[in-house]
């Protein structure tokens, strides 16, 4: 089975997604890193060509890149674009205008006309366009949504996702943070700050964890870092499709023990999950009226979709490299099997929800958190 | 140093908290149970008589124990009143019209003006009362508040406040659980169901820890099991008045590791704190930048007031019986003393600040769960 | 139902044990402390007699003590010695002869010959002799021992207990500490320091949740701090009478996250159980090839000896207080019925395998640590 | 930079530390698997061709392997030996008498003679010779290794290292699972079961973090499952070059939370350092008479030796994977920089080491756990 073809755009040096991206694709061994436009400065040439094979397949800019792979037979067959955010849509555009599958870095797009473009351009071109929504990667991210279809939690009746970091806790960007310069620019990172950044991947843990989608939110964003342009501690209230209620608190300044604290609690009439990302391999289901049992992935009992995210028996524990990497082993399996069966969590309709729901979001906060539609998002479940 | 003479409204057989408050007011040593009308059912007055020494002051009703009480030289200093909710006012108003200081279970009162007249009475008539908001008597929150006190948190920028419970997950009141049915119903517990049980402990956590009020509110509140009558399910946006935001989610009906799980994480622009209720002795601090530090009640490095609130070294644990006993100690402290200095987190402005809590969430979710101005509640800090 | 009248002997101003048994004796109201030899150093009369209501009963040393309150009607029914272990064997014995029942501290006396004396004349007299061995009032130890008793974990195969501890990391007895003083001091603490302080802890543990004695050991003490005349840190391998195979290592010398950390791990064909005394209320049960189940005091589904020292429903903790208190609630029950059931874990006869388990391991010790059997002991299970 | 050619030994179909290795050396993209002898068994030639480019370097055998990979000018620079422990030493052997470098699991051979005889042959022809002690790749583990050699727990007193499975809890072997079948076989595993597999984990953590070499032990082995010809159940106390005590408690057959439950317990005058496998980014230091500290890899003030085996920032999790991906980086960058930097707790001397704990433990088992001196093992440090 020959390796996938793989270009990406960004990624270069000091960026954080490039080399994660690099190490996730690389996993299973079911790509290959033939090509890419790692980064636009000059200096950086050198850098990007010891990432591949053929110097020569380093571009300088992603529409050569695009232009010159193209026109190869050998040429890259999926891209992965790991840029600031505001190059999302016109890379993906320029890929699939060319032809070329879509792997891209959340959010989909800076806004929702964009995101709605690009999806109907997947949809027509007839190509496979995923966003990368790494957290739904986790096996048992997975397990907890197949035991929620499986009736396995009863109705449900709430959720509650929260998502923790400290690192723009201080002003960051002005002491030349790379990261925290461009995800604290409206004009690179978009409308959202936080929202964006890792609400993003609040609502949709929210989104594929229950199946369900919000129907409204009042949402409650705030800048607490003097200076700061975007949003970077956001807390919202949701109302689900069936009359459950959720809550979403995405903060970038809260010291905390865990550092990257994104977690789950989700619950309904028969019994309750918990699920938190620093100690990904365990999910805690709570029946009404019972003990606790703690799953492990790996381990005996679990649902298929657990069982087929697995690389390790339980207690070697996996991680973030396996969760991204399952992303890449779902596009291998798609794409061999030319099957049409969606990815989980991470379908260019997940990114266009995503998008709704930070537009939805800031207009909630627009009207002092009023209680606001959300944008239709034609996400099909 | 003679005990207190305590008495007791309410806490007979089946009851929660009478029981909890025999032993808690036993603890120290400080107090002495010399009377009581612990429940107005005929048949339990045996029951009752066997709780103190003299059967004689075992009373079939509150009025006839405040009565005769009140006419014996020694007769009860102290009631504790531990009934259901809407006799919590008709008991303290006449304890305080006789003379006698009160401890009350929380919430205070059925409603605000309720509420308002009996903290006037107590005032007026210069008689401690305090409402027993138990999680304030654990050191860990007194070190917490006292961190905050003392700038190291720096300037705070946030707080969650979550309570989590699944006890009334299942529709419980209509099987016979004396406990679930005078809590949903509304005569008998008030306008606020889960809101008023444990919602009020989380407003009153938030309050005594970061020594600020709520300016506003939006609240969604919801009756998650058909035919319930009163909310179980709640969550709350606030706003400070220094400008941070906060959030509230307690919960009845969600099934969880934790059985009665609540805790907060509160940060500032130096720091964090995180403390959860079922482990009460450990508090983690991360400080912007470093690494989290677990502070444990009995070792050093900790506030007066920790220290001051402490039994045991490190290691051997307290839980809640302390934490009730500490409001105990306090009281006696205080009556000994003669001193005014006021109790942390359990005077009658912080159980009228939580009646002012519960009416303002509850008109913010009459109204769709617009930004409401909290209730006028005129906490001294 | 009138209190029992209980005496104290040890427990003045600077001690642990006092302060400690005081409480746990008020914690359920059955008992009344009405007199008490709390410090042989006359400026301490003062404090002794303002922790009693009769200040002439507050005795300069103990044999006054005993002598005094033999002859009163109202005297003393039961002592609770809670002084350094040199004096437990001339206390009780005293005690005995008085025809006063007793509780003890462990260990319970200096040596095996005293200690079987002292069970001999508890039973010569059928008196009451219970020994504190305080961790085995915990509701999920019994929980544990009643699993094993029940079949639930199967044939035991091994079980390990640890008890980890620091305050004895630096030469503390050498700065002025009172507890450190006598504790590595052989003539006040006998011939085992850590052994016999908190290793007789583990091997109680140990024997009381199997319910299996040891045949023999192999023991390896150490002084880790230069100058001290006792042990501080100490591991031995154990064979029990099933042919399992256990080990216990405690020590006073190493820094942890745990202040007190005694835990165990006890497992058979079917099954194994892990509890930890810092998280008392939790017990973690795991099935051969199950998931691993989380038991909770207070919660359902518990054997009836948990459910019997249960006094807070799951999520309220209950900590070190209710565990002692425990084995007084046990006392006044075995008291107050006259019935002849065993104390769980703290019967005479524990505290003599305690002494056994110590003479044993210093023997095995001073022969490099050789396999050795246990002197026997003569527990009746 | 060209990747270094990689063959492996084993690791076909069914097997575990096969696809655990592949997966591990392609993290980093620094070696390319180009050859293998997978399987002895005919049928399995397709399975082995489909895991490299070109197929007809599966080979059925790895005396074929070695020597037509030997012959070509790109043949494999390294072999991974990932067979059952009985293979080991004929593998390794004609790898290194054919140039070839290696990568070997442990055991390292069946004996000690096997092992010495390997050691002395990778010196004679200078060839790079690796042991897979995986766990010494955590950067956590590197992290305690450095404060130890920096002083940071001052003088070392003990340390406690368990490694707790329950796999083998029933006789799986005589099930069918191919892993249980050899590794309870003395013939294919050597002499020791469980002190082999997984005891040896733990003496080379012992090792490798604390810098010291054991002098003595004494070992009880303890086979549980009747009929089985290997031990499953290991306890060994041992004492330390420096004086210091030690134990090892190695456990296949004990059902705990954890499932893989390797962790170390080591402490010093200063301080005490605690690490658990499952948890692996964690590592927690307390000082003596000071606040636990949690360190996390990622986060700042770790030592270059942690940093430098560091993919993602803190929050972020790493795992197994990692762990053994960093062995792999390891042998990169010593090849490519052709210097002689010792592997961190991997080199051919800490297999030796190994081998010399097993053989001693024998010893010491076989006369009744008597305290025996250990096997000269040459490791220089």
């Amino acid at each position: 089975m020959r390796p996938i073809r793989l270009g990406m755009v960004g990624g270069g040096a000091g960026a954080f997604f490039g080399p994660v991206h690099r190490t996730a694709a690389r996993l299973d061994g079911r790509f290959e890193l033939v090509a890419g436009a790692f980064s636009s400065r000059p200096e950086a040439a050198g850098e990007g060509a010891a990432l591949i094979a053929d110097a020569a397949r380093s571009y300088p800019h992603y529409r050569a890149m695009i232009e010159a792979e193209a026109r190869r037979e050998d040429g890259v067959e999926l891209i992965a674009i790991v840029t600031p955010n505001h190059l999302h849509y016109p890379v993906a555009k320029a890929a699939l205008e060319a032809g070329i599958a879509v792997l891209c870095e959340k959010p989909l797009a800076l806004d929702l006309e964009q995101a709605r473009e690009l999806a109907a351009l997947a949809s027509e071109r007839d190509l496979l366009f995923a966003v990368a929504y790494t957290y739904t990667g986790y096996p048992m991210v997975r397990q907890a949504a197949a035991m929620v279809r499986a009736g396995e939690l009863g109705t449900l009746r709430g959720a509650q996702i929260r998502y923790v970091q400290d690192w723009l806790a201080t002003p960051v960007e002005a002491g030349g943070s790379k990261q925290a310069a461009w995800r604290t620019d409206p004009r690179l990172a978009g409308p959202g700050g936080c929202l964006g950044d890792i609400g993003t991947h609040c609502y949709n843990l929210l989104h594929s964890v229950t199946g369900l989608n919000a129907v409204a939110l009042a949402a409650d964003l705030q800048a607490s870092v003097p200076g700061r342009a975007l949003d970077d501690d956001v807390q919202i209230m949701l109302r689900l499709e069936n009359g459950a209620r959720a809550g979403i608190w995405a903060t970038q300044v809260a010291p905390a023990v865990a550092k990257n604290g994104l977690d789950f609690h989700i619950y309904g009439d028969k019994g309750g999950l918990e699920w938190a990302q620093e100690a990904p391999d365990l999910l805690r289901f709570t029946p009404v009226g019972g003990n606790s049992v703690l799953m492990r992935r790996g381990a005996g009992g679990l649902h298929p979709a657990a069982v087929a995210a697995t690389r390790l028996p339980a207690g070697h524990p996996e991680a973030y490299f396996e969760a991204l990497g399952q992303l890449y082993r779902d596009i291998a399996e798609h794409w061999t099997q030319r099957s049409r069966a969606p990815l989980f969590g991470a379908r260019v309709a997940d990114g266009v929800a995503g998008i709704a729901f930070v537009e939805t979001a800031i207009v909630s906060s627009r009207s002092n958190g009023a209680w606001t539609a959300m944008i239709p998002q034609a996400i099909a479940n």
